[in-house]
């Protein structure tokens, strides 16, 4: 099945009229996200190093990095903007597909529009496109695939060369090569979870498909095939593929209808147990001294992206079930500050998570955990969460998200910029040249 | 089994005195080899279109571009004299292991060396590192993994790492975090083979590699068992992993002495029809019209590697062992002429391709072939090659490269410059300043 052709003659040929409303609602509501968490983690130490080395070696200063002072190169924005778009595990998510999709899009259709000085329609269809064309590929190699290899990352160079393909304009057969140039330089391990190279992954995809979109415009050759080759994506990278699944329902069923934004700075997957402690915590007043153990039932994804026990880091935190489930029964919540280097070290949150036993079952949904927590007189207290709140079933609002962007970028851009930057997302289809609102992504 | 700890400690601990004087001496041969290929391939369009965009978004002009005027920052100066390196197909090859070791390596050692003004001793000596680590990890994952995968793209991004890292004094942590942080950028498929992406692979993987060691050494974090982990390079990417043999004989039998270097200007495994083809001409003086049919016996990686049957470009030709059984017949030799996009669409050599069988068989050697050449009268020529030339058990002298380096930098950099850089390459140990033969390396 020719696959790759299939979605570079969709990328190339839809048009912003072709989005429904709630399709371009979505995308700035996914825009106010990523903006949001990007520029709350534009300051990490990962950052600060990636710009010290690009600034040694150069590259012209015309795209932005979000949430701080310098400008870079395009290729090099596109990376920090991803590292910074993930580095605190606080970006959008297709639970089915388990990927982060805008983290390597973004940043890429961000640093070539202001290049370009595209439109605003353009960045929000260019965006709508990479994030179709990376989701419709993951459909087809999940869940064998992410078990192994950072989804965000693999699957995030197809998006980013669309997006950026989009941009540029390529036809048809440049867009089919574009994807391939990309895809074949689609890597990144699970096994870096837990490191900073996790959160390099979707800047890097987001670089390499940058490059490799505009290698392709200038007249660079690849494969025209190779989601579907016998040697190419799917067949190496995936002991299931499911080509079908790749094209059907493309442009008419839209995965960005089916994301979820966190409420929570940690892995998606431990969202339901941390609204079922909030809820326990808030309805029985537990205190974390009279917990005798608690008791989680989930789907078993949680253990294999979340199943780090004890934490040395508040970056391995992030990938830890049981810190959040201490953090958010001691501190009823489990935002940024819930997973600092301090919070993985504390004594009474580690000794609660000893006390945790997380039991997997695959009839428990991904959005969904059975807890129970045993206190020292023997009252047992239950919870069952149906669905997560920031999943599509339950989500966050228009409101909950610019709350969130504000909490976010107050402290990076002060209140004057992040409004005036959050009200010009909203609308952001209206603007003419993007640059517009470029200054106020910087302080 | 700890095998990216002990390859970090080897490579951080070797040092050049600990390198045997024909371990010292190959890597001389080299480093003329991979510069000669290099600056003969320096104008094809592939690389043209890079620079293009390098010179377009920045990036300072620190690093020479070989064989052309350019200077570039050192992360696109890898890129395009990775890709150049490799485009001709004429760099050297490690037969056993099925890859071009060189490319990935070299591009980001001259790069480095140059920014940091190396020592001729240290720039052999980080090549020495990068060029085992990689065939290491090679002896590995072999051959499974290159069935699927483009081995001298994935294994240079550890080779390229490791000989960065050496040049930028890492220690054994860090040259761990080095490899992982470019092992999870590792790709490149197979599937490219034809296109302009698959020279892209060492030119990426070459600057995958440096800019992981550069940003390690500022403090980047990364897994540091990213070969060996249950999610890392080998479990994801090869189907056997055989971790003794990745440590086996580390630092006492070294890999660079078994490479071989190509008299012909296409993949290694049809070296030795051609090398038939040409002995059966010369003893028989056979005209491509008199012949019926042409039978080759050969290894079956050949049609795994160079199986085109009717090629239509000549950088697909080079994939094609019947296109190099035509002009080898026809034309006597195999050089960069008989791969021209002309001669992939000779009608004369196309008949003779047409007329060309090649049977597989597992017994039969890489470096060996069997031909036979039925004639119109019904004559039946024979030949046995036992070890192709440039094979190691048939290797070219100093003095054949040295010949090989001046045909093809004679006409970039004249024949003054060409001559003197040999000179300084031979004795490279020497230089106290590596940037002493770089004026050299352009015109």
């Amino acid at each position: 099945m020719n696959v790759t052709e299939l979605l570079s003659k969709y990328a190339v040929e839809t048009r912003f009229e072709d989005l429904p409303d709630e399709v371009v609602h979505e995308a700035k509501r996914a825009v106010v996200n990523l903006l949001a968490v990007a520029i709350g983690g534009c300051n990490h130490k990962s950052v600060d190093i990636v710009l010290e080395f690009a600034g040694e070696i150069g590259g012209k200063p015309v795209s932005s990095v979000w949430g701080r002072k310098e400008k870079t190169d395009p290729l090099f924005a596109a990376l920090v903007n991803g590292i910074s778009s993930h580095v605190l595990d606080f970006d959008c998510n297709h639970l089915e597909i388990g990927m982060h999709p805008s983290a390597p899009v973004l940043p890429a259709v961000f640093a070539l529009s202001e290049q370009l000085g595209s439109k605003g329609k353009e960045l929000l269809l260019s965006f709508v496109i990479g994030f179709e064309v990376e989701c419709q590929i993951g459909r087809g190699v999940t869940p064998s695939h992410m078990y192994k290899w950072h989804i965000t990352s693999t699957l995030g160079h197809f998006g980013s060369a669309a997006a950026a393909g989009k941009l540029l304009k390529l036809d048809a057969g440049q867009m089919a090569q574009a994807l391939g140039l990309a895809g074949t330089q689609a890597s990144g391990f699970k096994e870096m979870f837990g490191t900073m190279s996790k959160s390099f992954h979707p800047g890097k995809a987001s670089m390499n498909g940058l490059l490799a979109a505009n290698l392709i415009k200038k007249g660079f050759t690849s494969s025209k095939q190779v989601i579907e080759a016998e040697k190419g994506f799917a067949k190496n990278a995936s002991d299931e593929q499911h080509f079908d699944k790749m094209i059907s329902g493309l442009g008419k069923k839209y995965n960005l209808l089916e994301i979820s934004y966190k409420p929570y700075a940690c892995g998606v997957l431990a969202h339901p147990i941390i609204d079922g402690m909030i809820r326990l915590r808030d309805k029985h007043a537990v205190q974390a001294k009279e917990v005798e153990s608690i008791h989680c039932r989930t789907n078993p994804l949680v253990l294999n992206h979340m199943g780090i026990k004890d934490p040395q880091t508040g970056l391995e935190s992030k990938f830890s079930a049981y810190h959040s489930v201490a953090v958010a029964l001691i501190d009823g919540t489990a935002g940024e500050a819930q997973y600092s280097d301090d919070k993985a070290n504390d004594a009474t949150i580690r000794e609660l998570r000893n006390k945790t036993i997380i039991e997997v079952n695959p009839e428990v949904r991904r959005d969904e955990a059975f807890l129970e927590i045993e206190l020292a007189g023997g009252q047992v207290l239950q919870e069952h969460v149906l669905h997560a709140l920031g999943s599509n079933k339950n989500p966050l609002s228009d409101a909950d998200l610019s709350k969130k962007f504000r909490e976010l970028t107050y402290p990076l851009l002060g209140e004057r910029k992040a409004d005036r930057l959050l009200d010009h997302i909203w609308n952001i289809d209206l603007l003419e040249d993007i640059t517009e609102i470029i200054e106020d992504i910087r302080p």
